[in-house]
């Protein structure tokens, strides 16, 4: 195959990996993990579920290239969050419900027996829960206006978002994400603008 | 039959339905609700899935039979709620993870589309939420020490457990649940004894 017949070649197979990565995405939000077949993957993208496994050969390779997929949204280095960053992010998911909803279903999942999504969330949490101490450390230093550290914030912090994720889903018109968010910030101590 | 013998099969027919709920409480918390079977349940105590059936005609109606059991661990008047019960709650709970990862993966599945405890869990929290608006106001009055109402202190109360426990579930060796949730007591305003 000429050079950039080659090319092409890989670049339609990048697309097409995206294309199937974005319909798992939906499989899953609307199935769960577990509910999820690679058949209804490759209907939705008009594959054969042989022509699906040359991309990925089993549902696990597909959860993975999931997961790399969600850990991209939150890449941003420990020291360079801030709290109102944190605060946008939140805006922004409660614009796209259908990706909250595929990370809220794999996270009730993971906790299932043998999950294989487990790892990654344990990993996850360990690296975020640092990752948001440290963003706390630099706007308030060794103790928040309340007197805990921020080692000892970071959970609530992460619990609070994961937690209202869940509350929204449920029932979208009588929780307000963004605006609860805010209002945990304040509890910490940061003062509204 | 004669009566006594009529009430000793009844009685035994409810033993038997604690039972099976009690194995699907188990079965859920390890497959999630999409993933277990009646045949599974059945077998953990000891029935054919036919003599499961007599008890429970569908899997749905089971379902229904362990979201009544799980309601009756929080069954407790909003007037009565106070957050030192919560705390202690929260510490039970942490005794009994079984029962935390079967409420955790309901909570996971039921935002997925048409989930049949989607229904339950939306009316759960709206009743939850008004509950612990209610202790709250009963112990801070309209507004708490931060400035916050009770009634937009509620979501982030109710996110902080659900939220904890995800991380508790994933990693009980790093996460100190009950100590985080008392820590979120504090952020409220809530003096340490």
């Amino acid at each position: 195959m000429p050079y950039r017949d080659a090319m092409n070649a890989r670049v339609r197979s990048e697309e097409r990996r995206a294309e199937i990565v974005r319909a798992a995405l939906e499989v899953i939000a609307e199935r769960g993990y577990r509910g999820a077949s690679l058949a209804a993957v490759a209907e939705r993208v008009g594959l054969t579920q042989q022509g699906l496994m040359h991309h990925f050969p089993t549902k696990d390779a597909l959860l993975v290239a999931v997961l790399q997929e969600r850990d991209q949204w939150d890449a941003v280095p420990g020291s360079r969050w801030r709290t109102d960053l944190l605060a946008a992010l939140v805006e922004y998911n409660a614009m796209r419900p259908g990706i909250v909803q595929t990370f809220s279903a794999l996270l009730g999942e993971s906790v299932t027996e043998g999950h294989p999504a487990r790892t990654f969330f344990s990993e996850r949490y360990t690296r975020v829960r640092a990752s948001m101490a440290e963003m706390l450390r630099a706007e308030y230093g060794d103790r928040l206006p309340n007197g805990l550290t921020p080692e000892r914030t970071a959970p609530l912090l992460v619990a609070v978002m994961d937690g209202l994720q869940y509350q929204w889903l449920l029932d979208p018109s009588s929780v307000d994400m963004p605006g609860a968010f805010r209002d945990f910030l304040l509890l910490l101590g940061e003062l509204p603008d």
